[in-house]
């Protein structure tokens, strides 16, 4: 189920990427800079809409390859515009569509652990659970949250992103 | 695993208990009435602070119910107060608690309908990953999001709440 997971928070950091370009159409229509947006912020001891982009993208990147083992990209914490947001958000991407299935053999059972927890450590089941899904999501939505805030015309089908229904009885 | 994530929903309902809780302190400690946040919004055509806690509630509520086939407590969405609020997330967690992992049985394949899908159905493993967890995220989010923004002071800890960490090699 990890990998279905994977799955899900690809797809989100694709509807993560589609916002950012409804901020920049936004932006042109209502005649100001896009790149205004990332240093706004909910509160002014939270993190600006900058930080919540590369956060989201690093619980996806670092769950990823917390959980597979697998070496993920570095990304120096640099982007500036909306433009670069994009760039970064689709190397991620790009670094989890490499990412197999059988990749996260073992996964529940694995040692994790970062530098913040003090030699402390997590199962792969308890930090996905407890810290890598929570955190994701929290990200995410404060970014569409901060938007949102902004006017940008993002709503729940935005956010949801396809859903997989069918006919009753097909 | 869905029964490992009925249990972070259900950790997750207590902790936005708890951040209510905290917000009647610090309005307390400011000065204003609490319940001035229950009207509260990011944007004028958002759900509101109240809406947003309730659709966190019915969608861990709706989730489990769903993928259980177990009736769940109704809730007709008169709540006005922040103390009415918590008593809503404490009726929910209190069901929450009377599921099982054994009803989870089936879960995957159980076939979930709503009346918005208007005909169409949607897997139990689907509707979970794609519908019922990111919306509770989303609302449980923005519950905090909303909090964050009118000065409450919550940060991540009350967000994650306790995580499961042992000494390495424990």
């Amino acid at each position: 189920m990890y990998y279905a997971f994977h799955c899900q928070m690809k797809k989100m950091l694709g509807q993560l990427d589609g916002w950012l370009g409804k901020a920049a159409d936004d932006a042109k229509a209502r005649g100001f800079d896009p790149n205004v947006l990332v240093e706004s912020r909910l509160a002014p001891d939270q993190f600006s809409f900058v930080r919540q982009v590369q956060a989201a993208c690093d619980t996806a990147k670092l769950g990823s390859s917390r959980l597979t083992a697998k070496d993920a990209p570095s990304h120096p914490d640099t982007e500036t515009t909306i433009e670069e947001l994009r760039t970064r958000i689709r190397s991620v991407i790009a670094y989890l569509e490499g990412v197999s299935e059988a990749d996260y053999a073992g996964a529940a059972t694995r040692v994790i652990t970062t530098p913040r927890w003090e030699g402390k450590v997590m199962s792969g089941a308890d930090y996905f659970m407890e810290h890598a899904l929570p955190n994701f999501f929290f990200h995410v939505t404060h970014a569409y949250a901060l938007l949102r805030h902004n006017g940008v015309p993002v709503g729940k089908r935005d956010y949801l992103g396809a859903q997989t229904r069918r006919e009753a009885g097909s």
